[in-house]
């Protein structure tokens, strides 16, 4: 798996990435979210009924890129493939949960909505710093 | 064409916009860029020698993320197609350009790059603010 390079290491600390998946029709699709990244591996926690959810049910590819919000010529992005595991008992969602202040990530999730833990395995790692020319 | 609502036409103004294309193997790319918004018509000058160029060129279709960088719970998805035009004479680059304090982008390119100016078709467009609960 490629390396996230010292000069980047500190987007993973930031509080929101940009999701890239593909839709049904073809058609990438982009939210912002919150993600943990664990070492050098990045993590989401996505609601089963939510589009980019099904979208990463169906094709297994993502792009994730950490905007530097205070130096946005600063950015990481993650490409590759995506791994989905049930996480019906909150246990990273929590994890997750924690790093935004929210250690019961169920009290915003409506009733009967299922989470899973979208692990991030990038086979591109683009460390981009436009500042450096 | 649906419209961009006023609570987020605000994000027409901001520097930097993120792209989602959709590569060869079927995994979205996803970058880091400069628009321009001319009414709600959103533009990017791309070169054709990029992987993205390539990307669109061969199929048409994106997703743009505009964060509010200071507010990142805050962003404007457009999310649609694309038309590519030449741009061999930097008329819309150096309209771009002039928005970044560059009025001739030319002095950024390599000798033999071409620029195109991609324009966004969306057929979705989400405003999104997490705030709004």
């Amino acid at each position: 798996m490629p390396t996230i390079p010292e000069s980047h290491r500190d987007l993973l600390d930031a509080q929101v990435a940009t999701l890239a998946t593909v839709g049904p029709d073809g058609r990438p699709q982009s939210s912002a979210l919150w993600f943990l990244a664990e070492g050098d591996t990045v993590r989401l926690s996505l609601i089963t009924t939510r589009q980019k959810t099904k979208n990463l049910m169906a094709q297994p590819v993502a792009s994730l890129v950490i905007l530097d919000l205070a130096d946005p010529a600063r950015y990481l992005e993650l490409r590759g493939d995506v791994s989905i595991e049930d996480d019906d008992d909150y246990e990273f969602a929590n994890r997750l949960g924690a790093k935004y202040g929210m250690p019961d990530v169920s009290v915003i999730d409506g009733p009967g909505e299922r989470r899973v833990v979208v692990t991030i395995e990038p086979v591109r790692v683009h460390a981009i710093d436009m500042n450096a020319g």
